[in-house]
C-alpha cells in the first residue's frame, strides 16, 4: 500500500483494539458479517459510484502489526501480553462480497459485505471506512463533473488543496475512472499511469521581463503542448498577446501551440471574446481552457450561458469535495455466529442478516431491491475482484451512467432512484 | 516525513517542473521571494491558527528526486537530459520567515515567506500549500471547538471519515495543539505522543448475549477507563443498565468506571436524565460523554441549551472541516532578483515586495499592520523555528486565544479583526 508502509494495522481507532481484547479473552471469535452502506446522498447528488477496492486489496495484503506497533501498544498498559502476542501474528482471513469499482449505487443498500472471524473483521473497520468513504465521494463527484462538462475535457488540478497526499491519489484515480484527460499531480500520474498535465503559473509570467516574453519562451519550450495563462495583468491584452505569439510561432517554427487558460474574471465573456479574436486573426487552432474555483455546478452553468470552453481544470472544489466532504458511510454488524443482529437507535436502524441486492433493468435502470441473502446469480454483490485494469473500470462506469435516467443524473435536484426492501 | 518516503519531490504539479525547465534553460535562477497568505476567512470564522511547520521541515529535509522519479520524468518526453541531471542533484536551499505554530492570524497578511533560487522556490509551491492549507484549517477549527466546549474535554474521533491517513495526522496534531484530551487514532497517538482513547462500538453490544453482559465484560476489562455506549437499543434503558453495572462493579471490585457515551437522540434531554439518574442512584461518579455528528456549532448550542456533558467526541465534521474543507491559501511571487513583482487580475491583487507584519497590542490584540519589509525586531514573521516541543505550541495558542477579544472568537458571526496596510 503506497504511503502506509510503516504501520498499516495501527491506522485504526483504539476501540477496535480494546473491543478485540475483550473478544479474545472471552473467546468470542465466531464468524461475523459486517455490511457497509451509505445512509444518504449529499444535497443535489442522485447517485454514488463505487471505488476504493484497489486500496482495500493493498491494505489487506500488507496488514500486520509490526514489532514497533506491538511495543507501542504494550506501553499504553491497556493490553495483556497474550493478546499482543495474538495481534503480532494476526493476518486477517476475511472474505468480501462487493459492488465492483465503477458501479452506480444508492443509499441504504449494502455495497460491501465483509465476513470473517469477529476480531479481524472488527479491527479492519476504521481504515476500510476511511478508504471507501473518500474514494466513493471522489468517484461520484468525478462522474458528476464529466456529466456537467458534456463532452469537454476535464483535468484534475487538485493537489495543492486536497487534504493530504493519499487524498490526492484517491482524487486522481477517481478522475481517471470518470474519463478525465489528465492530472497535474506528478506522483499520481506516475503511480496510476495517468497522463500528467499543466499550463503555467502567474509567477512564471511575473518572473519574466514581460508577459509576451514569458509566452514566447514557454511556446519555444513546449510547442504543441504549450498553454498560455492570460490573466496575470489584463485578460483581454493577454488573449491578444497569446494570439500574436501563437501566430508568430507558427510562422517561424511551423508549430501550432495548444491554447490559453482563463483563470479569473467573466469566463463567459472572455471565452467568447477569445474564440472570436482567435478565429478572426488566423489562430483558430488555439483552444480555450478555463480554471478557477470551478465545480460541476459552475461548469454546467458556464456551458448553459454559452461559454466557449474546450477544457476545464478543476481543483479545490473537486479535490476536497467542497459541498460533500464526507458521507455517512457505516460498517454494521448484521450477523454473528448463528444469529442476525440489529440495532434500534432512533433513526439509525439496521436490518439484521446478510443481504442480496438486485437491480431491475428496462431501457434504463428502474429500481434496486434489497432482500435477504439468497446466493442469486444476479446479486450485485460479487466476490472481491482481483485487480481490474483501469480500462475495465472506466468502461463499466460509462456503461452505468448510460443506464441511469437523465433525471437521476441531473446536476441539481435529481430524481430519487427507488431502492426497495423485499 | 512520515508516509511520503517514496517520492516527496514528485508530489508537485507538473507545471512547477515545466516552468522550472524554462528557468533552467534561460539561466533564470536569481533569488526569488514567495509569500504565502490566505485570501479570506470561512463564514463564521474570526481567525486562523498557524500550523504545519513540522511537516514542512520534514518535507524540506527529505526532498529529493529519486532515480525512479527521474526515470519517470524522462519517460514523459517533456524534459531534457541536462535538466533532469540538475533535478536529480537538487537540494532546496531556501530560507523561511514565518509565524510560529499556534499563532493567530488573519486574511491578507503574509504568514510565511520563502526565499531562495527561483527554481527551488517554485518547485516547492504545490506541496507547501498542501501541507499548510489543511494544517491551518484543522488548527483553527480545533481552537474554535475548544472555545465552544468552554472547558469540557474534547477528543478526536475523526479517523474513519477523514480524507486519508495524512489528513488524520494533521487533524490529530491540531487537536493536540488546541488542548484536546486525546485521539482515537492509534497511529497518530504513537507518532505524536498523544493519548489514545476510545469507548466501544454498537457492534460490541450486539455481539454479546445482552447489552448488560457487554457492559459488565467491558467494565471488567477496562475498569476505571471503561465508557459504556448506551444507545444501541433504547437509550433510557441503556443509561439504567449502565448505572446498575457501575454500581455492582464498584461493590464487587471497589472500582468506579468512567462513564457513558450518548451517540444519538435528544442529547440535552438524555444527558439531563442520565445526570439525575446517576446522582439519585449512587453512581454520581459516572461522567457523560456525547458524540454523533458534533461540531463547534452543535457543542455551543448543546451547552447553551443546558446539556450536562463532561466531554465531547468529534469526528466527521471536524476531521474534514465540513463547513470549510479548503481555504484560499496562495503562494505568490513578490520579488524576483532586484525588483518587486505584482499581479493585477480582477479581485486578486498582490502587493509587490517583501513585507513585515506587526501587531498592535492593548489589553487585547487591536490590529495588525502589514508594511514593506524593514527587518523590525517586532516582526511577527520569524526565522523558521527549529523543532518546538508541543507544549510550547500549546501554550502559545492558549496565550493567543486569551489575547483575542471575545467578539473575534464568537462561534457565529464574529467581529472582523483589522488588518491594515502601511
Amino acid at each position: 500500500m503506497w504511503l502506509l508502509k510503516d504501520s498499516p494495522a495501527l491506522f485504526t481507532d483504539l476501540y477496535e483494539l480494546t473491543m478485540a481484547q475483550v473478544y479474545f479473552k472471552r473467546r468470542m471469535n465466531d464468524r461475523a458479517y459486517f455490511e457497509v452502506f451509505v445512509r444518504k446522498l449529499p444535497d443535489n447528488w442522485g447517485f454514488f459510484v463505487m471505488a476504493g477496492l484497489w486500496e482495500i486489496a493493498s491494505y489487506l495484503q500488507q496488514f500486520q502489526f509490526t514489532e514497533q506497533d506491538i511495543d507501542y501498544l504494550h506501553g499504553t498498559k491497556m493490553f495483556s501480553g497474550d493478546f499482543l502476542d495474538y495481534l503480532s501474528q494476526l493476518k486477517p482471513t476475511v472474505e468480501i462480497r462487493c459492488l465492483p469499482e465503477g458501479t452506480a449505487f444508492f443509499p441504504n443498500e449494502p455495497i460491501l459485505e465483509l465476513a470473517g472471524p469477529l476480531i479481524s473483521a472488527q479491527i479492519l473497520e476504521s481504515y476500510i471506512l476511511n478508504i471507501l468513504g473518500f474514494s466513493i465521494i471522489e468517484a461520484s463527484l468525478a462522474a458528476r463533473t464529466s456529466i456537467a462538462a458534456n463532452g469537454a475535457s476535464v483535468v484534475d488540478f487538485g493537489l495543492r488543496r486536497c487534504q493530504g497526499p493519499v487524498a490526492s491519489l484517491r482524487s486522481a484515480r477517481a478522475a481517471q475512472m470518470a474519463g478525465f484527460g489528465a492530472t497535474s499531480n506528478v506522483f499520481a500520474a506516475r503511480v496510476l499511469d495517468f497522463a500528467p498535465t499543466g499550463t503555467m503559473a502567474h509567477s512564471f509570467v511575473q518572473a519574466h521581463e514581460s508577459e509576451e516574453t514569458s509566452f514566447r519562451k514557454f511556446a519555444e519550450a513546449y510547442g504543441e503542448n504549450a498553454i498560455l495563462l492570460v490573466d496575470t495583468y489584463d485578460s483581454i491584452e493577454g488573449i491578444k498577446k497569446a494570439a500574436k505569439v501563437a501566430k508568430q510561432f507558427r510562422k517561424d517554427e511551423g508549430i501550432e501551440i495548444k491554447g490559453i487558460r482563463l483563470d479569473s474574471g467573466d469566463i463567459v465573456g472572455l471565452s467568447n471574446f477569445a474564440r472570436k479574436y482567435f478565429d478572426d486573426n488566423g489562430v483558430g487552432f488555439l483552444k480555450i481552457f478555463a480554471s478557477g474555483d470551478l465545480d460541476e455546478f459552475k461548469i454546467h452553468d458556464l456551458l448553459q450561458q454559452g461559454a466557449q470552453i474546450d477544457g476545464f481544470g478543476i481543483g479545490t472544489r473537486y479535490s476536497v469535495s467542497q459541498f460533500a466532504p464526507a458521507i455517512g458511510i457505516v460498517y454494521k454488524l448484521v450477523r454473528y455466529g448463528q444469529k442476525g443482529v440489529l440495532k434500534r437507535s432512533p433513526e439509525k436502524q439496521v436490518r439484521p442478516g446478510r443481504k442480496t441486492v438486485t437491480r431491475v433493468k428496462g431501457k434504463y435502470y428502474e429500481k434496486d431491491v434489497v432482500s435477504q441473502f439468497q446466493g442469486n446469480a444476479d446479486d450485485l454483490l460479487r466476490p472481491f475482484p482481483s485487480a481490474e485494469p483501469m480500462q475495465t473500470i472506466q468502461q463499466r462506469l460509462a456503461a452505468e451512467l448510460s443506464c441511469l435516467d437523465d433525471s437521476v443524473k441531473a446536476i441539481r435536484n435529481p430524481a430519487k432512484y427507488p431502492v426497495e426492501s423485499a
